[in-house]
């Protein structure tokens, strides 16, 4: 697919972020959920690297033990907020290389209705003031794009922030144009490792990985 | 104090773990949010090791490149399951050790009432089956005791399970008192860091170390 | 085997340990070669833990946000050393518990002569000043116990620490027999996570776990 | 400076690198020797990440659990080879990221002659073999550039590799200019984080940052 202007799809050139997306896919390598959460938090510092790309920095004074050095730094560290479960090793590789920023937790339920159609709701939502602040907000999947919307919109309830990058690491084809279509085009980047054409009806993208909540967590009751 | 049997303190006998409880505790150490997280992951660590002793274990054959070795193993890994969003640092340092555990993740919501009473409800709930498990359950720390208790018997409605541990790297002393009043003594074990006198009418903890999530996470909004 | 007083075999009482030890063991899990370093290092953590527990601690004063808290924090840390290549990732698990520490790296040649006969000479020796200080020597394993024991001389040569703990996972009872007869019983513990009962010709502990060095970092040109 | 063909400067264009960078100069920050170790570690795991965007992938058939994937992964895993001992947290870095790595340890001598001259030599190399494979040969300072590339030259002669990758995160203008001298412009790449002008007699770099081995291991007897 051709990336438009506010959408960076980071897998098409190849790194080794390539190489752990490959191993969270593989059904064998999986099965090793320690291997399985440290490949989503070494992802999470690669989309958190390239996504410092983009961000302000200045010059500041640093003394070493021999002088003096005018290097850059961050002007300030994003607020990161991430969708639960599935997105906390996410958001651990993120909070690794982002060490000072707060970041908020939220968890939206979707309710499915008898007639097809289907409502979001937030159970849990614990965030730090995004006023003014670059907002990251990560989750590991993106199948219909409806949790991430929802959370963004949520989000922006409380506040507004200066940027928003929204990052994951494998969408929905369904899922990123819906992104696309909801979302502002201004002041939004969309961070995205691959992308799946397929999603089944019951929202699992093909060939996708499976559930990243219950392989990195365990199945739930 | 004096421990009771289901309680065990594990600070009272000195070892790193009185190191990282002091560098948690320290207003300026903790001013390095990397650090706390880091510190909040270690001690998560020692108590994951300290409960282990208490596991079952059996013989398996390991075939080794030259031969074959006997040793002891885990019969079962403990399910874990901790408190949003404080303990969530504290978990990871237990994950780190049982890496192959299924887990939980529960938010309990605590409601002060205009008498002065107040009720708890549950926002989220995320769990693996626990029925016959052994089931840790950790927050950093406890003060008034009613989330614990609280999750405790949310989670105990989902299923019975063969053990339950409770632990908590701070807590007040009155806390601690509420837990073995409320908690059967049969199949349940109490892990405490510290134990603080004080706990003030908003719930602190005196010393203790101030608002282990802000600490961790940021202030909330 | 008895314990004999200086000598402390960690896996002789079940934890957590133990699983570590039949996971680096297990020739079908030591093929990754990430989980067999992460288990070496989950390892020095809980070596690093015990022996903590035998080290010297002294009341501090920690000022909190809400008061002052005595709590008991390490007097001195360890000086940690350790045996190149092998050692490294053990050591690297003691450094993530004595992250204060100073330290120390050996390597130690074995030369084979015609006569059947062999002599150990130090290639390589970066050490911080050792005297005075609690040492700790650390090797993934022990095989006939020269190399941990010339490491312990050619240290002692340069100061005089108040007390030596040697460290290894998996020791030969030949191995740990020839460092009860060569070093002293005073000031000096050893700690052994396993002990097996033969040594090849070819020093090759079984059933052993094959060369920790290659597992770890790849087999030698 | 302007980049050769051959070098690459990884902090010229802002992102995170500059932030943990900055860190690792401050003579305040670098105090806390576990965060300095995690900054080196962190900037490893970048520089791998960087360089493994020129390396080669292949496609493969990855079976997901509920599909076949065709995506990209690395065709061969570089050999990482390091310098002791200040190099070993950036080393830890890459091999965090390069985990299937194999890997080598070189430890070069520097010895100064009464004219004012000096010569180099191996005190210790354990190296995995070479031949044909990807190297990267990754340094955490560099000076006056001899150690650097006399642990090239000592590689080579134990086999010819496909290409070599140079790592260091600071590197002086004059050793950087050593470098390009002494190395081979075929198949060679030199990755650098930040170039400082001055460089001292007593070889320390300015403003540079201290000595790397000190800060991360302590003071040498």
């Amino acid at each position: 697919m051709k990336s438009s202007s506010m959408v960076r799809i980071l897998g098409q050139s190849h790194s080794l972020l390539n190489q752990f997306m490959a191993e969270i896919r593989d059904a064998d390598i999986q099965q090793d959920s320690l291997r399985f959460r440290y490949n989503l938090e070494r992802i999470g510092e690669i989309f958190a690297y390239e996504i410092s790309k983009e961000l302000a920095y200045e010059q500041e004074e640093v003394v070493t033990s021999l002088g003096i050095a005018n290097v850059p730094v961050l002007t300030h560290y994003p607020v990161l907020a991430t969708i639960l479960r599935a997105g906390l090793p996410f958001h651990q590789g993120f909070l690794k290389f982002f060490d000072r920023s707060a970041n908020a937790f939220i968890s939206a339920y979707r309710m499915a209705h008898k007639d097809g159609s289907f409502s979001m709701s937030i159970e849990y939502a614990s965030s730090t003031p995004i006023d003014g602040k670059v907002l990251i907000i990560c989750d590991t999947m993106m199948a219909s794009g409806s949790s991430m919307v929802y959370t963004y919109k949520e989000l922006l309830t409380r506040g507004k922030p200066a940027h928003v990058h929204l990052a994951t690491i494998l969408a929905s084809m369904e899922g990123l144009n819906q992104l696309k279509k909801s979302l502002p085009k201004k002041n939004v980047t969309i961070w995205v490792g691959d992308v799946d054409d397929e999603l089944t009806a019951q929202l699992f993208l093909v060939p996708g990985l499976g559930d990243a909540g219950d392989l990195a967590y365990g199945e739930k009751d």
